[in-house]
Formats: structure tokens, sequence, C-alpha cells
């Protein structure tokens, strides 16, 4: 006989302990908490994940997360189109908008190069960078991704494939100051740290 | 505009932040996770917790979580029909049963008398347990509620209850050994302490 008293239950709590981080015991007792609730939060809470994978699209522009082909960051005629921000994720776009010290637009990478995880150059947007850089009209690109290994290795890796490219007109690019922790993640940095490492930027020298 | 870049995206998070002890951050750590998954997968996550809450029975008998009226342990032949342990919740039949100590039956009350949080009686399995002990039988009952104010309380409750129902035969009544640190819950009791307080039952003297 299973540990779980019934299978139903433990589908559940397998599929809730199948998140990063969560564990069965506390698996259970999310799930135990869900029975809990009206069959009508129950399918609240159910049909936001379906919705949100059948539903979700990134925007054609910067591939952020979004609700339309724009996002209203790219949208936003008061924003400065002529500088980029590159960052690894959603979390960090939302991150730096919390500081409040940025109003050009964003790049998100979707990932960071790790051959370690098998992450490559072709599998995160820097082709479309590249494009969007070549088309003109950018002054300058904001390198903001983790203090680590793999993200000094995809500054480098931008860096060169922008001098390869052949551009009309090189963008200055810059890197946020390291007044982020080396080898901490941009979401879990306080908001003051990181207004100021936007703030203090500094050329990068490849 | 809100914090998120898209209100899928927003929806999914508070839906994933409602459940007890996940912040923001990491509820949309979480989400996140789940968009990078292939559309079976949100498919197979978000409806295990519909179909849980669609398709679970509770024992006729013990009011467990089950799959059947009756769940495995009280259609067992094998187990001891005239021992009932009464515990608190799904996760508590579980950490006994994980111990190997115990061969009888239970009784899960769903709940203990608690005024602080409006839980009174009543709207616990107090009421089966006393028809299921009136039926005869029953040998012995094995409180093994909470060692807290609460578990206390509904111990001393059933103990009047079933002193004030006039049975043909009044069972021993027996309490698990104080070896749970008071004020712990059980679910996170290691197994050697939890199943010696179930060998070393004390009588309950009221």
């Amino acid at each position: 006989m299973s540990d779980y008293p019934s299978i139903v239950l433990e589908q559940a709590v397998n599929q809730m302990a199948s998140l990063p981080g969560v564990g069965r015991r506390t698996a259970l007792r999310l799930v135990l908490h869900l029975l809990r609730q009206s069959d009508a939060d129950v399918e609240a809470f159910s049909g936001a994940f379906t919705r949100l994978k059948k539903d979700v699209v990134y925007c054609r522009e910067c591939h952020n997360i979004s609700d339309s082909e724009i996002c209203p960051i790219c949208a936003s005629p008061r924003r400065d189109h002529a500088t980029i921000c590159v960052v690894e994720n959603v979390q960090d776009v939302m991150s730096i908008e919390n500081t409040g010290q940025y109003n050009g637009v964003y790049h998100v990478l979707g990932g960071i190069i790790s051959p370690m995880e098998g992450i490559g150059p072709k599998d995160i947007e820097i082709d479309s960078l590249i494009e969007r850089v070549a088309k003109g009209g950018i002054d300058e690109i904001i390198l903001a991704l983790p203090t680590t290994m793999e993200g000094d290795t995809t500054n480098f890796y931008i860096y060169r494939r922008l001098q390869n490219a052949e551009l009309a007109e090189m963008p200055k690019l810059s890197q946020i100051a390291r007044g982020v922790a080396v080898g901490n993640q941009l979401e879990y940095t306080d908001e003051i740290t990181l207004g100021r490492s936007i703030v203090n930027r500094i050329e990068f020298k490849g």
C-alpha cells in the first residue's frame, strides 16, 4: 500500500512536489489546504496556470512576458527607446522597474550562456538582440546580467557579437556597477543597491 | 501599471501566493517554472487539484481521505478493529502508519476544538466517534491529538462525551505518551519518538 490513503491525493501531492524547492511534506500540507477551499477557489487556482500557459505572449521587441504582441514598456512613448537594458529573465525586469531608476527599454534573454546546463547562445535571445541593434537608433546597451561566471561569459559573448556585426554605428556598451555582490542573483538584491548599480554603470571594456 | 508585465501572469502569481507560506517572490519563481514546462505538464499540474477536489471521498467509518467509501485501513481484515486511534488529520494517520507500531484503525476528527479559531465540537467528527463506539465492539480508544491546549481540551471533551453516552461497556481510554514535545505538531515528530509514544501510551485519567 502507498503511503497515501488515496490515489488522487497522492497524484496531487506529486504535482505539487514537482515545483522546485517544495518537498513532499510541504506539498501534502499545501494540497490539504487546497482541499479545504471551495470548489470555485480550487477551480480558480488550477485555471490560472492553464490559462497562463495558453494565453501568455512574449513581446515581439524585448521578449518579456506580455499580454499583447508589444509589451507596455516597449509600447510606451515615455520610455527612452535608444537605451536597451539586457537582462536574464522576467524577474530582473520587475526588479529594475521597482528601483524607479531606469527609463529605457529591455531585452530579455530568457537565460544566460551556461555550458554546465547545456545552454548555448542559440538557446537564448541573442540573435534577436543583434538584429534589433543592427536596425539602428540604439545609443546604449546596458548589460544587467548576474555577476556570475555565466553572466560574465554572456556579457563577453554579446560584446564580441556586436563587434562582428559591422554596425553602422556601434552603441555605447555599459554594464551595471558591481554593487551587486558577486555570485548573487538580481532578483534577491535590495532596491537601493540595484538602483545604484544602474546609476553607476561603467563602460564595458570586453 | 501593475508590477507584473502581464495580467495572466499576475493572476497565476496571485493564486500561487494564496497557498500558506508562499510569498509573492516565491510564487513568481514557481509560476515561471511552470511556464517553462510543456503544455501537457501544466495541464497535468492543474488537473490534479481539480480532480482531487472532485473525486476525493472521505471514509464512511474513519473519515480519512479515501478513494472509496471505506478506506483501505478500515477495509483490511488484518487490522485490529477493536482499537481506534483518534487523530486530528490525514497527515497524522500517515505519520502513525509510518512508525509501523500501530495495527488498529483510526478516527480522523478533521480538526480539534479551538475557541480561538471558532472550531467547536460540532465542527469536527466527534458525534460520529461516539456513535461508532456506541455500536459496541471497541476495546480501546487511543487519543493521539497534538500536545497543545486545544488537544488537551479535545481529549477531555471526548472523555466526558463517552462518560455521558451510557455505553453498555466503556472502552479503555488511553493517550499517547508525552514523548511528543509540548506545543509540537504530530506531523513534524520523528518516527522513533512518535512510535514510542504509541507503545508507551498511558490510561487517560480525565
